[in-house]
């Protein structure tokens, strides 16, 4: 295993210390493992509270600031944070209008998050409110997922629904939006390596070299097949297909995110945005938005994915508006 | 190889067809290989041109676009561009108060954008003037280069320099501010693994599973030294022991730059941060602003480098000021 680590088992804890000292404008609470914006709770505005396990960074930590995230918290490496952790995360923002938990698909965060809620709620009366994205057309049920995964339109569901908490809407119409815009995307995946987690010093699942993992899951579980290396034109074909068979995205503009796994050069990454954008087009799908880099990877794992969002004037103008967090940053 | 690629020899010209496709705030010209900001030539503004090989991406076309620069070069993979393109490049952007070109040391490219220059100047009569970059403390010499190697703070230097252009100082002094960006800044990288050129299919050199390069350079050029792999609080004292070595950083403010190669998880490059950080705390050097992330990487190469910049009030308020690429934005 090369990695830049010191202790495998202290990762997360040191590389939060790193955050928070890169980024003095998010306030960091190292005991509980969670990332707060500065200025928490914003009085009458609906918190937006999300988490995860660690390892796909930049989600959620980077995504914490006005117009997006007020609170994420961390687990270890591909691993549920604990109620406490929510529930300090909660406490911490809740600004007297209500908080939305967004929480993936994966079966340990969405017991974990309901369990906060549930804590919360009886201790504070803070009016919580749980959406849980599972855009992953890839299988059916996972390994650690009943139902589909949730993976790419997070980020997309944090950005956009982060900017209507910003405009004071209140959180019945918040948590409809977001909602909506987890019904509106689609995504799939694809593996070149596999992934090495740092405290198991191996790679999670074995990937000869001249195979890949079509559908793949974001902790390495496995996708809808294994098969020999392909052109980046047969994988973009491989990942939009199933997410145009899914949803009809005709007619309507679209946001278009071509996600890194962690180790794929955004020079190919643009070259797949080239292939999926051209699919798109002869598919009758305008492109109106797009997102093109890691944004959620999965540690060292070779790959991308593709997520389409089915928008609307309304969910553009909210892509549109001003972003401050360490990585995805825009007219603020 | 595992890539996303088609044919090998088309990933530059594809993926700049995926870039422009996804930021139609920015002009391509794909017959040149160069990428423009949308509103150029700007009326009495110092443009800046850069460019190099690619493989470095974002460097330099994910920095185009109001205060940064204003035109990019793509040569091929590792490959300066040629002066055909920096002549095409200059044209476009000249907006009459002169050019900057942007030039890391290493051979060809200086030729290239001398020549590119000195035929800009007899054609048109175009006031450019160049700055090379030469930060990188590892070696004297290099594979490519006479004289040190330039690397990440072209990517400090392009942004704060940007900002002096946008706020319309004449080309003398954005000259002299890039030079002294230049001269207060210093670098040292390393790698844990080798990178891949996809036209030649296997890595560029051979690097055993137990040892890790120390003062790599961005094509993969030898560096100090091979060593066995240590741990991440030993990596950071190798790299930031020269830097401070070669110039002195105390007392005043330091732009913190820990870039990623590639490959390398942005959790393990906040984890290094958090090392440089306190290596540059006991050495009375204050970070004043922070940069985490991939932004002058060297293909699928798994490792990182430091860069560190002795600043003043007038660097950090440029740093600070505006500006809107497809990989830096912010204000605006």
């Amino acid at each position: 295993m090369k990695k830049l680590v010191n202790e495998p088992a202290d990762l997360v804890a040191q590389a939060l210390r790193g955050l928070a000292a890169a980024h003095p404008d998010l306030r960091v609470d190292h005991d509980h493992r969670i990332v707060v914006r500065a200025d928490a709770p914003v009085p009458g505005k609906v918190a937006l509270v999300s988490g995860g396990g660690s390892g796909h960074e930049p989600l959620h930590a980077g995504f914490v600031g006005p117009g997006m995230l007020d609170a994420a918290c961390l687990g270890e490496i591909f691993t549920s944070p604990v109620p406490d952790q929510v529930v300090e995360a909660t406490r911490a923002v809740d600004g007297g209008a209500g908080v939305l938990h967004i929480v993936k698909n994966y079966t340990g965060d969405v017991l974990n998050f309901e369990m906060a809620a549930e804590l919360v709620a009886a201790e504070t009366g803070t009016d919580v409110v749980a959406v849980v994205t599972d855009d992953d057309v890839a299988v059916r049920d996972s390994t650690w997922t009943a139902g589909r995964r949730g993976v790419g339109v997070t980020v997309l569901l944090e950005k956009i629904v982060g900017a209507a908490a910003e405009q004071g809407r209140p959180l019945a119409a918040v948590a409809d939006l977001a909602r909506r815009v987890n019904a509106s995307g689609r995504s799939m995946g694809m593996a070149l390596t596999s992934c090495t987690v740092p405290a198991v010093g191996r790679p999670t699942f074995d990937l000869p070299d001249g195979e890949m993992e079509i559908g793949i899951g974001i902790h390495g579980e496995p996708g809808r097949r294994r098969v020999p290396l392909a052109t980046a034109h047969e994988i973009a074909e491989m990942l939009v297909e199933p997410i145009l068979a899914d949803l009809d995205f005709t007619g309507s503009p679209a946001i278009l995110f071509v996600n890194g796994m962690g180790a794929t050069p955004l020079l190919e990454l643009y070259l797949m945005y080239d292939e999926v954008a051209g699919l798109l087009g002869k598919a009758g799908v305008p492109v109106a938005r797009s997102l093109v880099g890691p944004y959620i990877t999965s540690l060292d794992m070779a790959g991308c994915s593709v997520t389409v969002l089915r928008a609307d004037d309304e969910l553009l103008g909210l892509w549109d508006a001003p972003v401050r967090t360490p990585n995805l940053r825009w007219g603020a």
